[in-house]
């Protein structure tokens, strides 16, 4: 069983003392009742991961901004883990409602690297800044269950003109149904990825067209018509392939 | 454009009329509008694709039970769809809340063939008859949406004792970071493909050890922890493959 998994997007520095506060502390006080002695990993979401002890637990006076408790942990050892390669980044528009959470859930279990919220034609809809702030704790939350080392990014919207506008290196690949089985040697010798997965109703023919133009392999992920996320997750852990 | 699709589990004939009653009639004629002349597609979810066009729509008497609103078709051809190869099952515990509607809608889309709730030592939940109710419409709905012939099936509980108990030609895969990474010859040659997913907290290593004295093939999809849908759901996308 791993240690409990603290986010803790400071930096973090091997012999030294932490205090925790916030809802890490809540949780870790409150519901999983943590005390001194047992350890915990603390993950900054950006590739280091510590194995730490907690000293000590304690209730921070009311007036607090932070919330009451807090979390002493002194810091053993650190891990510097290297970001996967290759990168992968997914474009893909904002679904409606719970639809958004469980993509950026699924895309983080998956190992994508970022979810750039694509504005396409048939787009329909754009997160507001409370719901970025909710997507964040999603993948932070995310991250610490499945276990990696760094945070799914979220980036600002991203027109598709942009996205397909990729420099060298930046191997473009499209889901839809029109183009070859998707096959794992279009993600050989690439260093990123970058996956545009178009909105309900596809991407429209001049957005085809113009990914054509810009050299993008056109890949369909199954039998079936896919939702945008499932479709986005899909492609995501295929390009991810399942080695270790 | 597809035409609009209705679920209508009766027996299909060219040549006939039928008459569509309850929540299907009332989304064609308040929802989608549908008017006489419109072809449509009426899927029975047993293969059977009847290709017809609107004869009518009328509002009947209110005592009828199954609401007011009728469509009235006739069928101008019927394609017979064969069921996919391999056979796919998916034996996995029903997750919590709305991630089981989550997990029959996905399924559905990747082209598993059957889901079969697995009862299993660290398994949880089991869903409540009008669960299952809900759940065989929300496996019509996305048999609609992404365009199956088949349903997915939704079978009685199973213990995992017997989900492991197979007969000849049925190959067992195990989804567990244990494995080894999962590789597509493992579907070669196989009529049916059973897929066991552990619960939260994963098998016990009881079951681990069973499933391999039964000569299941453990194998990983992937770098990280998977929550026990999306792991279901990744394993039966790779075992469909990403060909039409």
């Amino acid at each position: 069983m791993a240690s409990h998994r603290i986010y803790h997007p400071h930096p973090l520095e091997a012999g030294s003392l932490v205090q925790i506060t916030g809802d890490e502390a809540h949780h870790a006080v409150r519901v999983k009742r943590l005390e001194a002695g047992e350890p915990i990993e603390l993950l900054d979401g950006k590739g280091h991961v510590a194995r730490a002890k907690v000293t000590r637990t304690l209730k921070l006076p009311k007036s607090d901004a932070q919330g009451p408790w807090c979390v002493e942990a002194s810091i053993e050892s650190i891990a510097d883990v290297p970001v996967a390669t290759p990168r992968i980044e997914v474009c893909v528009s904002a679904p409606k409602g719970d639809r958004l959470d469980q993509l950026i859930d699924q895309l983080a279990q998956v190992g994508a690297d970022a979810w750039l919220p694509l504005e396409c034609e048939r787009s329909i809809t754009e997160p507001s800044a409370s719901r970025i702030d909710r997507l964040h704790r999603i993948a932070t939350d995310s991250m610490k269950q499945c276990g990696r080392a760094w945070a799914l990014q979220i980036t600002d919207p991203i027109h598709f003109t942009d996205a397909i506008a990729t420099p060298a290196g930046v191997r473009l690949i499209v889901a839809d149904g029109s183009g070859e089985p998707f096959q794992e040697s279009l993600t050989h010798g690439a260093s990123t990825l970058r996956l545009i997965i178009g909105p309900e109703g596809g991407l429209s023919p001049r957005e085809l067209s113009a990914a054509r133009d810009a050299h993008a392999t056109i890949a369909r992920l199954g039998p079936h018509i896919l939702r945008m996320e499932t479709a986005a997750v899909l492609a995501a852990a295929l390009c991810r392939g399942t080695r270790a």
